[in-house]
């Protein structure tokens, strides 16, 4: 066992539909609240949990990543069970846990996340998904969607598509993919980056429904864009069809892996 | 518009979560109690709403059906439309309405149902899909669970497999197919037959299991079914993996079309 104080990662599925979020605010129960409070009830130690992604309040995850310190070392199979256990019935669960370097750390050793947002354009509102998707009972131009989104990948200046309470330093970033497809009755808009600022993903898919609506040209989505304005910004989509769907680390290289398990 | 008083079938979702089930009981929101309340509201008229299956609390229905007369014509969708609007937060909505022949009844008329029973088997226990499954969380082998449920398939005496308080006059059912296959961490149960017996598809999934498990082997699903005895069945398995997925009717005729629509 290694004598420093141990490291674990663990993978979260949430609903988001009843928190305030993933982060501890003054009122209400969040996810990182419910985690932490589970951690200290079995290993009797006041942890500080640290996600990879902010969520908001009704985003769901289906592998948000964290990490916290324990001064006692524990299984990592033990650390999920315990979580799950006395989580239940809590929309929350711990896929995975597993002990990690000490200089790993969720939010900022993380290379990629990924994000899937949801529309159901059937006709009838959703009864089974209800809270899982955003409901826009319309046929949307998915084409004209995926044409229009390819002018948000790259490296840009994403002011328009940024919260006003965004606390990133520099709204400058890189989009990876911007995917829209069909499936069946529903849309799906794929997002990867290193990261993204607040509410980056929730105003670009307002944006795109715009252009799917036949309100926006492909051309104007490109347009917002460049005008670095929030005001150039499409109503944001609702949290809940959103959906945290991984976080993407580098490869750990030999000299990283804890003495006690090399 | 024709002079008999119209009727209507509408195809109806929902997460069985929240109710008692389908049918109105004394206490507690049902199904049928709030749609029919929803269609009081709009019309004000009070009428019975029959449905093809009583679905027990906390299963879910993709594609449930049912029928009710008004003394007074109403425009299909308009009637759909009330009754999603009326009947909002509630997690069920009416996916299609139309005027069918006066002697269209849901639960009689129907010459098909099918089913669909979802297994979890990932280790962690569920959060998104959390009351949509049942959570096993152990390998199941899926293979043989196909293979033995191949011995109910057919015209049988499933006393076996019938709840206690089943109501049906015989027994003896034809069950058309009987489905086990894996979709990722899931395994998918799927059941078609013209009608069940009351708890038949779950008690079925409960002795599926036991095969899946080991305990049980391919031919003692078959040997269970031959005993005809209640007792022979494996613990019935809970409601919210079942889904109600859809009811078929023979194709009307000509002759059968209302007059006004003819």
């Amino acid at each position: 066992m290694s004598a420093r104080m141990p490291r674990y990662r663990i993978t979260i599925e949430y609903d988001g539909g009843p928190y305030v979020g993933w982060q501890i605010q003054a009122e209400g129960a969040s996810v990182q609240g419910r985690i932490s409070e589970a951690i200290a009830r079995f290993s009797g130690e006041a942890v500080t949990v640290k996600g990879a992604g902010r969520t908001d309040a009704g985003v769901h995850a289906l592998g948000q990543v964290a990490h916290f310190d324990l001064a006692r070392a524990w299984d990592p199979v033990r650390i999920r069970e315990a979580i799950n256990g006395i989580l239940r019935p809590d929309p929350i669960a711990v896929l995975d846990c597993a002990e990690v370097p000490a200089d790993f750390d969720a939010r900022f050793s993380a290379v990629r996340r990924r994000y899937l947002y949801r529309i159901s354009t059937r006709r009838a509102r959703p009864a089974l998904e209800l809270g899982r998707v955003w409901h826009i009972p319309r046929p949307l131009d998915v084409e004209a969607m995926h044409s229009a989104a390819q002018a948000l990948v790259g490296r840009h200046d994403f002011t328009t598509f940024r919260a006003a309470g965004c606390q990133a330093k520099s709204p400058v970033k890189t989009l990876d993919r911007l995917d829209v497809s069909r499936r069946g009755e529903e849309v799906h808009i794929g997002a990867e980056a290193r990261s993204f600022l607040h509410n980056q993903v929730r105003s670009m898919v307002g944006s795109l429904r715009l252009v799917g609506e036949g309100r926006w040209s492909v051309g104007d989505l490109g347009q917002a864009l460049a005008a670095c304005e929030r005001s150039r910004c499409g109503p944001v989509a609702p949290p809940s069809g959103l959906y945290l769907v991984s976080v993407a680390y580098p490869e750990p290289s030999a000299a990283d892996v804890p003495a006690d398990l090399a």
